[in-house]
C-alpha cells in the first residue's frame, strides 16, 4: 500500500487521524453480526456512547450510513407532514438540514445569520413560538467553523417553548465540544463517527431522549422512511444491549469494532479533560492564525468553534496553491465548502488523536506546515 | 486483537470470509475524501463494477449503508405514490423489499410461493401486467437459499410488458450467481458489499439502467427521501468518476478502499470462471447434505443458490447444539432466518475468496466440521 508509506497528515474538519488500534479493528477478520464474539462489541458500544454524551436514558441509535443520514432520521421519525420546524442555521449544514426536513413534510422557519456569524438568543427568541415541534441546531458547522451555544439556546426552548424537541446536529462536535444530553436537556443528538469519535466514516451515530422515543411512538401517521425507520432499529439497539443478537439489516461490523476500540480509549479519561485539551489546542492553531494577520471566516473567537478553524486565504494567495504548497509538506488541510465564499477560505481540524495525545506532533507539524507554506509563496504576513 | 487469534472461519450466508489485502485496505489510515490519492480509488471502482455487473452504461451508486438501504433507493426513486408494482416473493426478503416499497407508496401485489419454492414463469406470466410500473426479483433469498431465474423472468417481462422495470435484489447473488445487466435488461440490480464482492458490510451498491435513470428524472412528485435521492447521489458518482471530488455526505473512505482492492481481484479472472467455480462447489457442499441424507430447504437443486446452502435439521439435534458443535471445530454457520420455519434450519454460505481459492481449505473444513460434528451428536445419516 503505497498510500500508507507516504502518508499525509490528514487535518480536514473530517475524517480526522484515527488511532492505529482503531485501524486494526477496522481490519477484523470476517465475523458473523449475530456471533458471541461480536454482539458483546456492539452492545458494549451502544452502552459506551451513553458516556461520550453525557446521557443516563437517552437512547444511542448506531445505523451503517453518513452521518447525513441522521437528518432523515430526524425528519421521518420525529416530524409529521405540515409540522413546525425551526431551523437555527449557521452555514451550508443548516441549509442541507432544512432541505431534509422539507422533504419530510416539515414546514420550516429558518433563522440565518450573515456568514461567520450565527442567530442570537434574541433572534431565536423572537423567532421561536410553542407552535414549533422542533428546532435543530448545528453545533459546529463545518462548512464555517462557526460554533453555536448549545447550552443557552437549550434553556431558552425550555422557557418559551418546552413542548419542542431540541434537536442538535453534533455531527463536528460529538467528542470535541462540551455537550451533556441529560442536563442540557436535549432530545436528539446526532453526529457521524469520522470526526471526533475518531473512526472512519461509515456510521450514522445518534441519541434520542425518552421524550424524543415517546413523540415517535405517539405518530399519528406512519414513518415515511423504511431504512431510517426507528421502528426497525430500536429493536435491534435493544437486542445488541442485552447481549442478544437479532436482524434488521447487516450492521457494518469492522466499523462496530473499530467504534468500540475509540469509545473505549475516549472514556478512558474525564470528559472534562478532553474537551479542555481541545480549547487549549484551537486558541494554539488560533493564535498561531492571528499572528499571521489572516482573518477567521467566524466573526470571532467567540463564535469559533474548538474542533476546527476556517481562514480566509490572504490576498494574492490562490486556494489550489495553499493547499498544494501544505500537501507537499505533508499535511493536508480542507478547502472551503460554504457555497457563497468556498474558494476564498480554508479549513483544518483538530480534534481526536491530534488533539489528545500531543506527543504525535499533528498540530506542530500542521502549523509548521501552514506557516512555511504561506513564506514559500510569498506571503509575509500583517 | 483477541479474536484474531482464535478466529473462526465466517461460513454464512454473509459476512463471507475477506481477503487479506481486503483487509489491510480497511485499515487505510486516515485520508480526505476529496484528496488526490482517493479520488482515483473511488473513480476506478465505480468503473469496475460495471464489468462486475456486465453492463455498459449502467450507472453505479455506491453510497454508506446496508444493503437495505438499496429497497429505499429504488422505492423512493423509482416508484411514485399509488403506482403499481410486483413483488416476487421467494421468502424473507420479498417480504420485506414489499414492505419498503409500500412504505414509499406503491401499491404492492406479490406473487408468493411455498417455502423454498418460487413463483413459476406461468404463475408471475398471469400475475404479469402492463399496470406494474416496476417488477422486484429476489435473486437469491438468502433466507431461503432458493435462486431465482432472472434471465427467463426477464425475457417474460419483456414481452408481456416492456415498459416494466426489471429490479434484481441481487443482496446474496452478485459475484455468485451469473448476472448480465445489459444482456438481459435488467434496470436496476441492487447488493450489499459483505457477500460475494467481498468487502466487510457498510456499502450499498447497485447499477441503474438508462432507462431506470430516465424514469427517476421524469418524477412528477418529489422524491420522498433525502439521504436516499438520486439527486443527490448522481452528480457525486459522475464526479468521482470524472476524478474530481465533490461533496454530499462523507463517503466510507476506508470501505472504498477495500472495494476497489476486492473488484481488482475479482475483474482479473474471466466472470464465467468465477460463476463455474460457484457451481462447482455449490455442488460439492450439496452432494455431501444430499450424502448425509439432510433435506434442504430450497425443494429441489434446480431452486438453489450456488452461494449458499439451506439445510433442515435431522430430527433429534437441537439447533444450538449443532452450530455451537460445528463452532467448537472453528467454522461458523447461520441458523435460519425465514420467519415461520427460523428454528428449523441452517445456512451455510460458499461464496468468495472462499469458493475461488480453494488452498485455502475453507470448504474442506466446513464439511468436514459439519459431518464430524452431526457424528458428535449422534446422528447416524440415512
Amino acid at each position: 500500500m503505497s498510500s500508507q508509506q507516504n502518508h499525509k497528515l490528514c487535518m480536514i474538519p473530517g475524517p480526522v487521524e484515527f488511532h492505529e488500534d482503531v485501524l486494526t479493528s477496522m481490519s477484523t477478520k470476517a465475523t458473523s453480526h449475530v456471533s458471541p464474539s461480536f454482539i458483546p462489541v456492539f452492545g458494549e458500544s451502544i452502552e459506551l456512547l451513553r458516556k461520550v454524551f453525557v446521557t443516563e436514558h437517552g437512547q444511542p441509535i448506531v445505523v451503517s450510513g453518513s452521518g447525513t443520514l441522521g437528518w432523515d432520521m430526524v425528519a421521518s421519525n420525529l416530524v409529521e407532514p405540515g409540522e413546525e420546524a425551526l431551523v437555527l442555521n449557521s452555514g451550508y449544514f443548516g441549509d442541507s438540514f432544512a432541505a431534509c426536513l422539507k422533504v419530510y413534510g416539515a414546514k420550516v422557519t429558518e433563522v440565518k445569520s450573515e456568514i461567520g456569524d450565527r442567530p442570537t438568543l434574541q433572534e431565536i427568541s423572537d423567532a421561536l413560538s410553542t407552535k414549533f415541534k422542533l428546532i435543530t441546531i448545528t453545533h459546529v458547522d463545518t462548512s464555517t467553523g462557526v460554533l453555536s451555544d448549545v447550552k443557552a439556546i437549550a434553556e431558552l426552548v425550555k422557557k418559551k417553548s418546552p413542548n419542542t424537541l431540541i434537536v442538535v446536529d453534533g455531527v463536528c462536535s460529538v467528542g470535541s465540544e462540551e455537550i451533556r444530553v441529560d442536563e442540557w436537556n436535549l432530545d436528539v443528538v446526532l453526529t457521524a463517527s469520522q470526526k471526533a469519535i475518531g473512526v472512519p466514516p461509515g456510521l450514522s451515530i445518534l441519541i434520542a431522549s425518552e421524550r424524543a422515543i415517546q413523540t415517535f411512538k405517539d405518530r399519528k401517521t406512519p414513518v415515511p422512511s423504511y431504512y431510517a425507520s426507528w421502528a426497525h432499529w430500536l429493536p435491534i439497539m435493544h437486542a445488541y444491549e442485552s447481549r442478544k443478537g437479532m436482524y434488521f439489516a447487516t450492521p457494518p461490523v469492522q466499523l462496530i469494532y473499530a467504534l468500540n476500540t475509540s469509545l473505549k480509549q475516549i472514556t478512558s479519561t474525564p470528559l472534562e479533560t478532553r474537551f479542555e485539551q481541545h480549547k487549549k489546542v484551537s486558541d494554539q492553531v488560533k493564535n498561531v492564525v492571528e499572528s499571521l494577520g489572516l482573518q477567521f471566516v467566524p466573526k470571532s473567537r467567540e463564535v469559533a468553534a474548538n474542533g476546527m478553524t476556517a481562514v480566509y486565504y490572504p490576498e494574492g494567495i490562490q486556494p489550489a496553491d495553499l493547499l498544494q504548497k501544505v500537501a507537499s509538506h505533508n499535511v493536508v488541510i480542507a478547502g472551503g465548502l460554504h457555497r457563497a465564499i468556498a474558494s476564498k477560505y480554508f479549513r483544518i481540524g483538530h480534534m481526536g488523536i491530534s488533539v489528545t495525545e500531543p506527543e504525535r506532533k499533528h498540530i506542530d507539524n500542521t502549523i509548521a506546515a501552514l506557516t512555511t507554506s504561506l513564506k514559500d509563496l510569498g506571503y509575509s504576513g500583517k
